[in-house]
C-alpha cells in the first residue's frame, strides 16, 4: 500500500515562513495520474481551508459523477481523497490497513535522516512488485517553497533530493512526483 | 548536446485526426524547469500557428526581461525557442552543432523501431556524464493525444513507452517528460 500527500499547509514561502498553499487544478490532474499510473492506493491532497477541501471535491466530482467520456481520468480522480492534516491522512491509512504508514518526506534540500532512492527501493521491492501486502509507505511532497521543518521532524526520515548534484534544482512539485514514483516502482527496461 | 521539444504539430486527437494543438502555459514552465534540470541545450516549443508563437514569445519575455526577482525561473525559460516545425528545429540544431540531430520519438504505445531505455542511456553516457561534446539528440514529445504517424516515420526509433507492462497508461506529457530525462540523465544513487 502507497500512498502519496501533496501537503499545503505546513509549507514555506520564499522567505521562510510558514504559510497554506492554494490548491492549483493541474496538480490534482497531474498527480493523480501519475498516482494511477504506479498503481498507488491513494493520493491525499491535504488543506485545512474548508473552501480549498470544498473546490477539490467539486472538481472531482465533475469527472467522476459527471459525464465526461474520459474514463481514464475519471480513474485517476477517484484515487484523490481530500484531508485537513498529514495526521488525519495517517489516521486514515491506520483504520484502512490496521498499520500506521511509515512516512517518508522529500524535499530538493538534502536533509537529516535521508534515506538513499536504492534503499527504499530495495525496501518496496523486497518481495517482488510493491502489493497490498506490504505495510503502508506515505511520501509527502511540499507545495510552495516546501514542507515546514515540523513535518521532516515527525516523518520516519527524507528521501534524497532527486538530483542533488547538479547546479539547477528547482522542479515542479508535479515532476518531483513524478520521477520519484518512477524510481521507486519504475519498471525501466 | 541534448534537446527536447514539445510538439503541438502534427499531432493527433481522441479520434486519430492529425490536428494543432494549443500551446499550455503551464507546459512552458514545468518543462523548461525539467530542461535546466538535466543541462538541456534547449527546449523546442514546436507550433505552425503565429499567434501561438507570438503568445509563448510574450510568456517568456514577461519572465526574461521583465522585473521577476525569480531568477530561477529566468534560468529555465531561456531555454526556450520557438520553431514552426520539427524541421525547423532540426535545422537550427544543424547550424549550431554542425551535424544533423538523431531524432528520437516517444510514445505511450510500443512501436516500429523501438529504442530500449537502457540503450539509449547507454549511448549517451558512453563516454561519462552527456556533454556538449557528444553528437546532438532530439528528443520529441506529443501534446493532445500523441504525436501523428509521419513523426514516427522520420525520426530514427522510438523509445520505448514508460511503463508498457502496467494497466493505466495515461501519464501528463508534463509528467512523461521528467519520467524520461530523469531515466536517460538521472543520477540516482
Amino acid at each position: 500500500m502507497i500512498y502519496v500527500a501533496l501537503v499545503h499547509y505546513p509549507v514555506l514561502n520564499r522567505q521562510s515562513e510558514v504559510i497554506t498553499s492554494a490548491v492549483t487544478n493541474l496538480d490534482i490532474h497531474d498527480i493523480s495520474r501519475i498516482a494511477a499510473t504506479y498503481d498507488l492506493s491513494a493520493y491525499y491532497v491535504i488543506t485545512p481551508i474548508s473552501d480549498q477541501q470544498e473546490l477539490v471535491s467539486k472538481l472531482i466530482s465533475h469527472w467522476i459523477d459527471g459525464n465526461s467520456p474520459n474514463m481514464d481520468r475519471k480513474r485517476a480522480l477517484s484515487l484523490v481523497r481530500i484531508c485537513s492534516s498529514i495526521q488525519d491522512a495517517c489516521s486514515q491509512i491506520r483504520e484502512e490497513t490496521g498499520l500506521s504508514p511509515q512516512v517518508v518526506a522529500t524535499s530538493a534540500k538534502l536533509r537529516d535522516r535521508s534515506i538513499g532512492w536504492q534503499e527504499l527501493r530495495n525496501d518496496l521491492w523486497r518481495n517482488g512488485l510493491p502489493s497490498d501486502d506490504m505495510s503502508p509507505l506515505l511520501l509527502l511532497f511540499g507545495t510552495a517553497s516546501g514542507l515546514a521543518d515540523e513535518v521532516f521532524d515527525m516523518a520516519t526520515g527524507t528521501l534524497e533530493p532527486v538530483e542533488p548534484h547538479r547546479e539547477y534544482n528547482h522542479l515542479s512539485v508535479r515532476s518531483a512526483v513524478a520521477i520519484t514514483l518512477d524510481r521507486l516502482l519504475g519498471t525501466m527496461s
